[in-house]
């Protein structure tokens, strides 16, 4: 079977792959050609995972197909965007059926349940890694940037924090938790739900917005950068769930939150007299924080002191001393 | 030095990274956003470079980055598009500065030749492979398919074949030759020019198009599919370089320009009344064989005698028996 025989069997049952909202051209020519509404803007985003390095090697293939959509898209909810399509760069040591099947069908759940087409892509040999790219479409002016936090504002994120953290040696088989325990902390792992409906709310409203991948502390650090403003976070406010509170503790789940990374749940500076219209509409928004005049990100106890600590989360290639 | 600092401070020279024509929002936020004038289609393709497979490793990284843009960029001059941007999903065993510094050198070079802009991307840490995504805009209506061949339409390449198959066992080390015959073998594989003037001067004109990068008979076997029609190629027309010739001989010439691929050179059909004014205009426009009811692609010698080979270009992952 040649490659385009590859991606055509194993991809064909993603949703719209021709010919859905907005795609004009899905897979099989040399492009793929997307429609944009007029006065929208295309919105473009790409995510690398590698074997081993964001994901365990072996991983059920299953899942990784999910998880490997579902991080990418949450760019593209991040940017208040709607989803339209995406293209899938598949790196494989060989052609195994019985991996390729499964993954499709994971790729092909979270494309459903996002709202995304398959409209391209490309398959090679090399060790195992995935590259998606994603698209999507928002109206001209009104994409959520991280530069635009006002002081003043409430800074605020869109579900529990720490349980994808939390649930890595799980992930990884080194510790073991009831199934009421592992069961929804390894869901927000596999599985995290892209806040589409969360970022198209904040279209208008929140004056900044990313996606947590780093970690809470880390990229609200690329917020208050990118708005030239200092965040303040209450760690006695950060949404945990309970299962992350039963298998870390309290302190091991603020840790996970503030750290760990792996969220996907959008955070978000909000305008004060939007808050109320937002929890009204039935969306999660959990204030944690606020923004201020300054620079940097601190940490405040229950008592408003400054505990900020030294890590910041995770980055790739960190320097080592 | 964090992931963010990598890719800002080594791709910070590519042109236009933030507010070139169409792109509204380049490098540093969730997603990139890009604008398309009205009546204007999005062509988007990816391809993915892995080391060992598709390039050697190691290999020059200023020519690694000069050909990863160029052989990704070939799919948007196929469909008649004007380039926009592109994004770069780099896969690193660690950093080096002294790879890094070159390899952004001959991304940044082959994106100013070819107009567009780099608008985000990734960087991870693994073996070392590169996923790269173009942008273009084409009129609605008027991307060049694979689909549209007509009997009775000629069958036209856009330049010399076989020279980067030819280069082969010079880039691997396996051969030597002197620099007048080294010299255009080696650049065409390191640095083939993706042809924009040439697909878009066929826009309106060619009736199918595609860029060979499998090899030409291959390619012409996805026209051939894609339209529902057959193609006859004659032998002696294929246009081959003095250097290919000097190195390979008339045979071992004509067999790397049918089968040898990583041409990015484009095929397409077109209606005979096109033809003049094409060349006319100065386009590199060679008839290499013409369109037929039927199905298939065969090959013909001087004498009009049906010589097809049994091979059909490289695939990846084929099948053995």
């Amino acid at each position: 079977m040649g490659e385009f025989e590859l991606i055509r069997h194993f991809f064909a049952a993603a949703p719209c792959a021709q010919g859905g909202d907005g795609v004009a051209l899905g897979i099989g020519d040399d492009c793929a050609l997307l429609a944009l509404p007029a006065g929208q803007q295309l919105a473009v985003s790409t995510d690398t995972l590698v074997a081993g390095v964001h994901f365990p090697d072996p991983a059920d293939p299953l899942l990784l197909g999910q998880r490997a959509l579902a991080v990418a898209a949450s760019d593209l909810a991040a940017m208040g965007a709607s989803p339209l399509g995406f293209t899938l760069a598949l790196t494989l040591p060989s052609v195994a059926e019985g991996w390729l099947q499964p993954f499709a069908e994971g790729l092909n759940r979270m494309a459903r349940q996002c709202g995304l087409s398959l409209i391209g892509g490309d398959t090679t040999r090399g060790p195992l890694s995935l590259t998606v790219t994603v698209f999507g479409a928002v109206p001209a002016g009104q994409a959520l940037l991280r530069s635009g936090a006002q002081p003043g504002d409430l800074l605020c994120v869109g579900g529990v924090l720490g349980d994808a953290a939390g649930a890595l040696p799980l992930v990884l088989g080194q510790a073991q938790a009831p199934a009421a325990v592992a069961g929804p902390l390894l869901a927000h792992y596999w599985s995290p739900p892209p806040q589409f409906g969360l970022g198209q709310a904040l279209r208008g409203r929140a004056t900044a917005a990313m996606d947590i991948s780093d970690g809470l502390l880390a990229d609200c650090g690329h917020i208050a950068s990118a708005s030239r403003v200092a965040l303040a976070l209450q760690l006695e406010a950060l949404p945990l769930s309970p299962a992350l509170l039963a298998f870390c503790g309290h302190h091991g789940a603020q840790n996970a939150a503030l750290t760990g990374g792996d969220d996907y749940v959008l955070v978000f500076s909000l305008p004060r007299q939007h808050l109320a219209s937002l929890q009204a509409d039935g969306w999660p928004v959990h204030v944690v924080g606020q923004v201020a005049v300054g620079q940097g990100v601190s940490l405040l106890d229950g008592a408003g002191r400054d505990i900020t600590p030294a890590v910041r989360g995770y980055q790739h290639f960190r320097e080592t001393p």
